[in-house]
């Protein structure tokens, strides 16, 4: 039985505490957050909610401790500073700044003693497995990695700043063509507005100036200039009602070339459709958790990623089981 | 540099041949035959043909010997003889025996000091590897496995022992609606005959009575009696044109459940799509034969599988290379 701490309690920690009850080799044993404690209902029966200042004193009682942090300011901080007193699971996302947090938290882990995993989770996590995989295997070929459809929080968040704006949700859209024409091993150059389309639902104040929002919407650099997007306006109503949900998804796509003189093409594609992007998430954080645990056992501490963790290590089942009924 | 020898010379030996040749960490050494070797004419340059009483003089110039054996009468003998001497991968594919083909191989890897890897390839090998991560990550949920459209070697050839059968190509499809249930989170339970159907192409005999052998396709037990089967007369001629090639592929699907009372559906699909499925099934050989020795530098010995091979273990990349590009 491994003993989990979960330090915030978002909606990706919300996940992490519904995975922990779907596997009955962990347990949570305490809630860590920064906020008042007495303010923060937790759905485990008999669980402790306690203030981030006493996180030190759980330091023997804690096997694994997941990070639900965001990857902007919380995690760069947390992780290396966790990872010297426990061992620690986190989702840290910018893609762009892996290598200097990975050398932060193995450090920091080293120094410790512990085991660190970051950037678990789908995309980095088992996007990058897959990826990895499919071009040791195809080392003729290209990768493609479309998103959708699913809520962006970030472009939503972008939205719901602009005036007039009462709320937004943005979904990502993968356009079928683009994705038919890799499957069919074309092997295309695609721009960014040929692989998504992005549509925006977006309630407005009363009065306000909808040409104006669709306008700014459509031409803001970086979020939607470089898409073709679409923005619908609706009620708050219809927001609540067909909009609560955090769907995401998408499809990883390796299209290769075999033979002699790379006759025959070959597709591997591996592809995700979720109901509820913060819950998938976290039950991969969980299954890294246990992966942790298992290689420490073996001796192994510092930082790792799902690169290093052998699929054997993230599963409940023996060796015999496994062979027996997975193979 | 790896040094590889390959044992056998058939469709899979060919596929591992064109595989080395676009690994720039792969060099081939030597094939090793039971046949004539004069009559054996590889692809590669400057690469020699040799019998296979000769392979023990080869035990300090090879590392790592891909055994391009069948599962049903050579790799049983093949892989746990040669394990003593050689650090070997198998693509031993009769799922009841794995468990008694580790434990043989295991024991003479162990006795040799050497490194095994059997099972590889795509099922068993990447479906299987899908299979364990997705179990754990959605522990409550359902596995299904489609194979197709492709060539099952095994149902042809049961065709082609039929009297007046001149030659036979069969294939394996899956069936669409149940596909698309799978993915709708229906969690159905599908029996033999609503997972798949079989078509066979059929080159009959001059005057053969193609009633008779249409009604013993169709009733023969195991093969085809469980299915909805097609039966096709074509010519020689439409055959070689038509059917020369050996595609496969097929689906792993875990239909899982998140949340605090499994309110959520989650799907994650592997899908394989192959024009040549040798040329795949060698593909994922030489990438485990590199994961072979990179564990094998590390200290371990004894029989493996792919679910015991961090990602990183298969690859050419760097870590640093890793961290940057593919995560």
């Amino acid at each position: 039985m491994y003993n989990i701490g979960i330090v915030g309690y978002g909606n990706l920690a919300r996940g992490v505490e519904c995975a922990i009850r779907q596997n009955p080799d962990m347990k949570l044993c305490a809630v860590f957050t920064r906020r008042d404690p007495a303010g923060v209902k937790i759905q485990t029966p008999d669980v402790p909610v306690l203030p981030m200042s006493c996180v030190t004193e759980w330091k023997d009682r804690i096997d694994v401790m997941i990070l639900c942090g965001g990857s902007a300011t919380d995690l760069p901080e947390m992780t290396p500073a966790l990872a010297r007193d426990f061992n620690v699971v986190d989702s840290f996302d910018t893609h762009a700044n892996i290598p200097a947090h990975f050398a932060a938290v193995d450090a920091a882990a080293q120094q410790g003693g512990h085991i660190a995993f970051i950037s678990t989770g789908w995309d980095p996590g088992l996007f990058s497995v897959n990826r990895l995989y499919a071009s040791a295997i195809l080392p003729q070929g290209k990768d493609y990695t479309f998103w959708g459809k699913g809520v962006s929080q970030g472009h939503s968040d972008a939205v719901r700043r602009l005036p007039g704006v009462v709320d937004c949700r943005q979904y990502t859209i993968p356009v079928p063509a683009a994705m038919d024409s890799v499957r069919a091993g074309n092997d295309p150059e695609l721009t960014t507005r040929e692989k998504h389309t992005r549509y925006c639902y977006v309630v407005a104040e009363d009065g306000a100036d909808k040409a104006a929002i669709e306008k700014a919407i459509k031409t803001m650099p970086n979020y939607f200039a470089d898409y073709d997007t679409t923005v619908e306006f609706i009620t708050a109503q219809q927001m609540q009602k067909e909009h609560a949900g955090l769907p995401h998804g998408g499809s990883v796509i390796r299209s290769g070339r075999t033979g002699w003189n790379g006759e025959n093409h070959q597709t591997i594609e591996y592809k995700l459709t979720l109901d509820s992007n913060p819950q998938f998430t976290a039950s991969v954080l969980v299954a890294c958790a246990r992966a942790a645990m298992k290689m420490k056992s073996r001796g192994q501490i510092g930082c790792h990623t799902v690169f290093d963790a052998a699929p054997a290590d993230l599963s409940m089942m023996s060796r015999e089981e496994m062979l027996a009924h997975m193979l």
